[in-house]
């Protein structure tokens, strides 16, 4: 079992050199078992194992017991040991949640506290193969797609299962070789929680009745899974880097016509990995919405809207596909008609002066006043505050540059932007008010009548 | 619910004008709606209907109530009969299969004889949601990776499901609804075949403690497996066809480089893939027999055999993955070398005689006679049959070619090939005995030292 671990730990990158491990130690065999294989393993790799023991505070006088047998067997193999009393009952009702869920909210809260003190590191839990099963046949009654069925990993985020690959027949015969003494945690031996019932009757019916080795075929399904997810996941994130025309904290806007490219479920897993990308979870999302989603990015009516779970919308756009994050602190925006003359807008505390001149000497141009080729101004002249996706063409250049990039080059902060004002007509940003004019409008040696624009701020 | 079989039978191009559809009626609900859906969508869509009914000689008097029942049901709608009695517990035991399986033979059987009369068609079976669920745990159960999970399909060959996606709850509303007779198969409500396991005691129960909406979520499971796993088949017949250096029909040539290049997941499924292509099975082969595949083609230990089911050998030659079928016939082979004057090979029935000539006159250029050009020879010189991979340069031709592809062009039935003598020296094939020389030996304006060689068959 000592070297099926070793090999764990190279081949999953599970403990480095100087690592702190936090070994959740309940006391049964699992995590005894754990404890030992990284006591030994210790010795050749260099790290430190640290114990740490929680008291769900259901058990009274028997939780009491393996409370001290766990500091007893650590004392005596000089492992610093930790523990903490919770109760479990009392936190799920209180977070309206599941005592189970409870439970695990706790003890990851109490490890991660004693690796923040520790200065990081990984924790290590005693799942193993007839947990996976377990995990999979859960997974499997409550609704998955093959992303569950690859159950848990040897490593995810800093949780490490060194011993997952092993079988509770494994672990028992090691328990029983190596005379190591643990106690029983007798909750695990009634089928009130959802995974003992799993455990006590639905395994060992599935075992009498269809497949003595179901442990290990649910082994290889969450294997072959994994190997299936990892593809499809690279797959779609090199597809995506393809995709995708813009991403920033709160928008992600992809390319219609690669996208529509892919097979349906490539898209799906797409829509999955951008709201994932936008948010961070998935939560609230149901297969209805994805399907939702796909319809919308199928169809590709422009303008057309749907909203969803964690303050999305999406919508297309031409050929391009929008999913929008609502903004905390959403502005407003303004959009106001210049005229000739003297403009005066109050909310802006911004004066305007447009004139018509014909002197072609004498320009005084200057921040605050710039001359342009009146006849290439097509419609009515606007002063409004940047829309997604604006470009301009900056003096002397030929190509467009998102308005977006421009701030970013100019070191505009993020908070400032949507209230920078933009002089506009019915077809393109002329003038990046305090900033720079677009080349498409100025003056060159065909021009016959030329604006002059002047601006002032109030305060 | 006719409507959904009538979109099931768009979407998944089940049945088309003029097809001859032969239902498998057993008489229970689930046929007996199957058998009205499709025989009110006849109306709108023009094919033809026909049941089939097999009594398989287990139930006795209750059999044959359904038999005539079912006949009885086709005469009043004018629908074209035909049924056929069986003993399935005899038939299995003579071919060592179970009872299920054998039932399964003879309907299977029954229906595409049927067919082979009406002149092809398609064979349509009542399969539901709920069996689809019972297909998927009982995989589950027995060890499947994802492509199992996708379960039936509404087409497989000349199988169609067109009521696949309806429970089991919808049909005995439609059957309530619509007033049909059915009768009820009394072999279904005892728990003897695993099947029947399935449905009355492992869903019950599951439905009862875990999830009351299994049956949805096991169709939601095979509906996203059975996307996954079409985008993963397609991408590896992509990579196949990217890879594949040489295709016969006894063996494959892989591109070692391009294959490497894979994730271990995507690796996997192609090797199944070439197995699949040169056998068109996979019976024998365990994932034990793909990772020692996956070994010796991640290794790449030129020179290096292993043995596999169904007669084939994987072996790795530089950079080519090599996997071969045993021929049926394998022809030994042979090898001798040719000196100057007079050669005699016994077994070949065969004489060559070799001279230098320096007259350059007077050349009596035929098949049995060919002129070379002496110092273009490196090597001794022999006389052997082909190998795999043998290349030639045909005369008049720049680029080589294969020697099997020139065996083709030439029409040389498949059992000569192995035995036509060629003249090689130590690199190159000299001449085709019989059949043209190489351009890269032909006497030029260079030449100064001539090789002539004759041959003669003794019988």
């Amino acid at each position: 079992m000592i070297s099926i671990v070793l090999e764990n730990i190279h081949r999953y990158n599970l403990i480095t050199k100087g690592d702190n491990v936090v070994i959740g130690l309940s006391g049964g065999p699992d995590s005894m078992a754990l404890l030992y294989c990284l006591y030994e393993i210790q010795k050749e790799l260099d790290f430190n194992i640290v114990a740490a023991h929680v008291n769900h505070g259901v058990r009274g006088e028997d939780a009491l017991i393996d409370q001290l047998f766990t500091e007893d067997v650590c004392n005596r193999l000089k492992i610093p040991y930790h523990t903490i009393n919770v109760d479990m009952n009392k936190y799920g009702k209180e977070k309206g949640i599941t005592a189970e869920e409870a439970g695990r909210e706790l003890r990851y809260g109490f490890f991660r506290n004693l690796l923040k003190d520790l200065g990081g590191g990984k924790i290590a839990v005693a799942h193993n193969k007839n947990d996976q099963a377990e995990t999979l046949l859960m997974r499997i009654m409550r609704g998955t797609g093959i992303d569950g069925l690859k159950g848990m990993e040897f490593k995810s985020g800093d949780i490490i299962r060194p011993i997952l690959n092993i079988s509770r027949d494994e672990i028992e015969k090691f328990i029983k070789t190596n005379d190591i003494e643990t106690v029983l945690d007798k909750t695990n031996l009634f089928p009130i929680y959802s995974r003992n019932k799993v455990r006590l009757e639905l395994i060992p019916y599935i075992e009498k009745n269809f497949n003595s080795n179901i442990i290990e075929a649910l082994w290889r399904l969450s294997q072959t899974s994994s190997l299936d997810v990892e593809f499809l996941d690279d797959y779609c994130e090199k597809k995506f880097k393809l995709m995708v025309k813009e991403i920033q904290d709160d928008c992600i806007i992809i390319d219609g016509d690669l996208f529509g490219s892919e097979q349906k479920g490539i898209k799906q897993r797409l829509l999955r990995m951008f709201v994932l990308k936008l948010t961070g979870s998935l939560q609230g999302f149901t297969e209805q919405h994805i399907v939702l989603m796909l319809d919308l990015f199928t169809e590709l009516v422009t303008g057309k809207q749907i909203n969803l779970p964690l303050g999305l919308t999406a919508r297309v756009s031409y050929d391009e596909l929008i999913i929008e994050r609502e903004r905390s602190f959403k502005y407003e925006g303004f959009e106001y008609k210049l005229g000739m003359g003297e403009n005066y807008f109050k909310d802006l505390n911004l004066k305007f002066k447009l004139s018509l001149i014909d002197n072609y000497d004498g320009f005084k141009m200057g921040k605050d006043r710039k001359y342009f080729d009146f006849n290439k101004i097509r419609g009515n002249l606007y002063i409004r505050n940047r829309k997604f996706g604006d470009v301009f063409v900056p003096l002397g250049m030929v190509g467009s540059k998102k308005i977006k990039d421009y701030f970013i080059d100019k070191k505009i902060p993020r908070d400032k932007r949507d209230r920078i004002p933009l002089l506009v007509d019915g077809e393109d940003i002329i003038w990046i008010i305090g900033y720079g004019i677009s080349d498409r409008y100025k003056i060159d040696k065909d021009t016959t009548k030329i604006l002059m624009i002047e601006y002032k701020y109030t305060t």
